[in-house]
């Protein structure tokens, strides 16, 4: 049977789950990039009122998920499943965000590629049968991770070049069976590529690979072009693994020139020196929750593919003299069901 | 719609999958316990001939991986999707054992409760249509995990009678459309509950009220009672928590007698020096895919619920003062469809 799989990676969904309601709460130096006004909240205090920065990005995540809950007029214990993971390990912030919530948890771990790991999944547990509704949760937080995977920042160390931006900021997109639109037609799930960078510093090249593997899957699987795309969004490859994914792309004699990346997007790159743009599972939650998802409500946009990367390092297999495995997500994004 | 959901939080699958392969690796001391001859394989190092307790882990799981493909008669690359998590930061070990798997990965975290998580969207996957198979993998080991929860091995400190002894293991379970059974019929996602249990060496206690929650909560969806399973298995809850989940049974004047916990069945509590019992993802992994899916094949059992349970610790939660929050998962396996 598996009637809802196409090819290799993708499945088309027989009723694609519509987006019922999506919210995104940014940092302040999010606040003070491009999509400024786009959000539905900025977080001023990197603390958010409390004592440490993990608890802040615990309370960007139930700030999130409750504005989402509230647009479509209940709260989050409603929702049928809450698909959530973060970067800070044992998943802390999703685990304590949620204690509250009242609804079945299933904790998830992508590294950036979480917002569509989640979204994929809550989408495949609606469309099944599973749940009416089911919310996809996720948030990064700059301080709390610097400090996890790289140094403290008292240390003050030099940024390289090649380095991202961690974003601080927690996105939600809750998907139902029955609503207007914007619909998710198709996920395709990632299979782990790993190239051999092993540079911390560099984690666009170690996950442009893999973003490579699941968008030439995804064309493959539904025999589509780029060029059928209005929109096609990586999740957060910045300036060098971005260069590196379209060098791959014409390498292969594939022609994409409608793309962008949430690394890109999120930051003013020279004016707010982040190097190579921004990075972190909150970076693709942030722009997927609020301009990806404003401009498909809106129209100006109507059908696109949303990339969560992943670079699945860790300063232990670093430690140990590991390469970084990366691994891609995909979500097509249709305002019709087609 | 969300036809397959029954009460709150509990799915009864249209077409339950099929248990179609397993396979369980474990450590030195796992093979010295009560259930040394149900496993596939001992591994006597520790190292498993790697140069670190992460890699040895690495090398378990693909192991576990490798068997039960093979039982199938193909290899990693032929599932749909490959459901994976394990106790070590970032899954570190999960992300390098699959780096060649060749299938899309989708990474859980649930701490201890990640086998039933995995298993249980495995399920779901191939129920839904998305996938005609779908493998379930996790482990753990008591070096890796110690050294990164609670105290380098080498200082040699006192555990306390409380503490639970983390099981050196993988265990894999692959489920498909069509099989000759055991049956995956029901699907029950925890919510998360907090008892304010603060004692990172009393994960029993965290975890039991999050085991009762989830009970519960199946047993009224499928308007059930305990006397209807031949047998109920908790995961890791320990001697400990196991006592606390039966007292919480005995308050609420619930009848329960068939249930045993993998944290009991794995070791000789008092012949091994384990404290409480085994903990760890690879607990309920090796003990579900070793003695509980052999008595389902035999007919010794043929309807039993198995519940993962996760105790949410983070040793930087621990050290920011919070409590640990649990997390239970149950599946329902039965010989018979219904």
């Amino acid at each position: 049977m598996a009637h809802k799989r196409i090819g290799g990676q993708t499945v088309r969904f027989e009723n694609p789950p519509s987006v019922l309601a999506y919210a995104a709460v940014a940092g302040k130096k999010e606040g003070e990039g491009p999509l400024s006004d786009q959000f539905d909240l900025v977080i001023e205090d990197a603390y958010y009122g409390e004592k440490t920065w993990e608890k802040a990005e615990v309370r960007m995540q139930q700030e999130a998920l409750t504005r989402a809950a509230e647009k479509m007029g209940c709260v989050p214990s409603n929702f049928g499943y809450i698909f959530a993971g973060d970067l800070i390990n044992q998943c802390l912030v999703s685990s304590f965000a949620l204690r509250d919530a009242g609804a079945p948890v299933l904790g998830l771990y992508g590294a950036c590629s979480t917002m569509v790991e989640a979204l994929g999944l809550a989408s495949l547990s609606v469309d099944g049968g599973f749940a009416e509704c089911a919310a996809a949760l996720t948030s990064s937080h700059f301080a709390s991770s610097e400090r996890q995977f790289r140094m403290p920042l008292e240390y003050g160390n030099q940024r390289t070049p090649t380095a991202q931006w961690t974003v601080t900021g927690s996105g939600v997109c809750v998907v139902g069976e029955n609503g207007p639109g914007p619909y998710i037609t198709h996920f395709t799930a990632g299979k782990i590529v790993d190239m051999g960078v092993t540079d911390a510093a560099n984690m666009g090249a170690a996950m442009a690979p893999s973003a490579f593997e699941t968008l030439t899957a995804f064309f493959m699987d539904t025999q589509t072009a780029p060029s059928d795309y209005d929109l096609i969004v990586t999740g957060d490859l910045g300036r060098v693994g971005f260069d590196l994914l379209l060098e791959l792309f014409k390498q292969h004699n594939v022609q994409i020139t409608n793309v962008n990346d949430c690394g890109l997007m999120i930051f003013d790159l020279q004016g707010q020196d982040v190097h190579a743009g921004g990075s972190g599972c909150g970076c693709s939650a942030l722009v997927l929750n609020s301009k990806l998802l404003n401009e498909m409500k809106a129209g100006t946009l109507n059908k696109i593919l949303v990339l969560g990367t992943g670079a699945l390092l860790s300063p232990v297999s670093t430690q140990q003299g590991e390469s970084i495995p990366g691994v891609s997500h995909l979500i097509c994004i249709s305002n019709t069901k087609g």
